[in-house]
């Protein structure tokens, strides 16, 4: 086993190679805008490393990792323009710098060259990658639908948040290395396991994103603090709270969920307060340790040397850690 | 062999009946809402025919010609989307029923929901139909694109147009007819012809449309003539004036493709005695024939019985005189 920055390196390296003129150059240059703005290829990454955690030979689980790479960033192309994003990563959003059509067709071909990855691989591997591939991508739609509904919705229930966290951000990393590991030729139980440590740190670091985005330090966590607040977000921490509040404290947070006010300092430290009375910012801690724990009992399952484990298990607390 | 008509009624009640309730509703709607607005269902039905006419079970034919489908139809809503059309076959769009953002995802989860249809193949047969779905898929985006680029480009050669339409439209039907093939187990040589058959009718077919747009019959031909002279589209006939036309038609033809004039009919007119006077329609009349005759011997060169040759070549009679 190797490092995740050495995984990642290699990933790099290949993806650089891959990129070049290909006509229509409108087209293509969209794509490869997105991916050359970087990001920390944690998916991919995570590709290559189940396949080296399985035994397998890590050069199979680049194309795997592509596909799955190209899916990530054809879904961040459309989320952009969804969202009417104008920087992703600090640059100006494909959407922006073209334009919405671009956006659209640049994202759709994306999609399309990401199932061309797996075409190496032999029939019986490509359709078990091709299927689980389905699988997350189709749940990716549903979990950004689920999302945008929310926003207009007036009740969301904390297992319904649930579920949209899982399918828009979990099963991708689930998946990712999953098809690392179908790549090395682990078998079903140990596929499975492997899937769901990483969708359960998935949706562990998804929870801790929106304790960090109230309860953060904005060195460690990389944005300021407070924006889910501002934006009147139903993030767990806002669920949790309507859910285990008393009837004073929700009708103040929905009341207080219906404003923008110009100076948001005073919401959000009224919004922190009532986050803390009403438990919900236990109840959220409480979760996130749930969650990867839950996750860190698959990995003990897994038939692996304990070395591995221990690198899995490493790479976890790392994530956790905002160190990866 | 069956008549097309029968494979229709058999793929719409095929397709009936996959359509549901599913959630999050706001997903799938759109999806079956562009579906049940019905259209000639011209490419499942080729799919369906193909695998009979190579001694399939059509039965088996069915997934393929619904992935065919869906991808189709992911392609209008997309293209809807870019070209700001607010009617699809008469009904409204589906970014105008409910919006752009919707538009989008539910386009994007159809072009996923294309490919699960193939998962039902065994892994040989289902890696060779997806392997032509992707490279049909992203033919048709760069088709797609193409089109965009010819829009705002000065200079567009006759021989890129044709890609173009090769691309955009052509592609899709010989894929369709592959596709059924591959379902039939018919063996490659006979795939490539099927395949050839689909594509030279499919050009022939485009390039017939580009003609009766200002040649044809609106009461045979479904829509008013002139609409392409009016929307300054280069088409093949324009393309071919230009190549073909003394410098003074030339020149008078790309003047009269930069105004907008209020009163379109003296315009109409006088764009037909250029295409006329430059040899264009004589011209793209030849290609017609061309295409279409190049289609008709790769059918006669099918490995199959005559009676089937018939059923088929009677098929591509009755597209090319727009009574399918």
């Amino acid at each position: 086993m190797q490092s995740v920055s050495f995984y990642r390196d290699k990933f790099e390296e290949y993806l650089s190679s891959s990129i070049g003129d290909r006509e229509p150059r409108s087209l293509y240059e969209p794509m490869f805008y997105i991916l050359k703005l970087g990001g920390k290829r944690l998916r991919p990454v995570l590709t290559i490393l189940s396949a080296d955690l399985f035994g397998g030979e890590t050069k199979d689980a680049f194309k795997a990792a592509m596909a799955i790479e190209y899916f990530h960033n054809f879904s961040l192309i459309h989320d952009d323009i969804m969202d009417a994003a104008p920087l992703r990563r600090g640059k100006i959003t494909v959407h922006k710098k073209w334009d919405i059509n671009t956006g659209i067709l640049s994202g759709d071909a994306m999609l399309i060259e990401a199932y061309r990855f797996l075409e190496t691989y032999p029939p019986e591997v490509f359709k078990e990658l091709t299927v689980l591939f389905n699988k997350t991508a189709i749940e990716v739609c549903e979990g950004q639908q689920y999302d945008i509904d929310f926003e207009t919705r007036e009740e969301v229930s904390v297992s319904e948040y649930l579920k949209m966290i899982r399918y828009k951000t979990a099963v991708l990393v689930g998946g990712a290395m999953k098809m690392g590991a179908i790549t090395a030729g682990a078998s079903e139980a140990e596929q499975d396991k492997i899937y769901n440590f990483g969708l359960y740190l998935g949706i562990a670091f998804q929870l801790q994103d929106d304790y960090l985005d109230v309860f953060g330090d904005p060195k460690t966590f990389g944005k300021q603090t407070g924006g889910d607040i501002i934006e009147n977000k139903k993030t767990y921490l806002y669920l949790k709270a309507l859910e285990q509040g008393d009837a004073n404290q929700a009708r103040e947070l929905k009341d207080l969920f219906s404003i923008q006010p110009r100076n948001t300092e005073k919401k959000i430290r009224r919004v922190m307060e009532i986050y803390d009375q009403s438990g919900a910012s236990e109840e959220t801690k409480q979760a996130i340790a749930h969650y990867t724990n839950k996750a860190f009992e698959f990995l003990n399952q897994l038939d692996i040397s304990q070395e591995n484990k221990e690198v899995l298990l490493s790479f976890g607390r790392d994530l956790m850690g905002r160190k990866v």
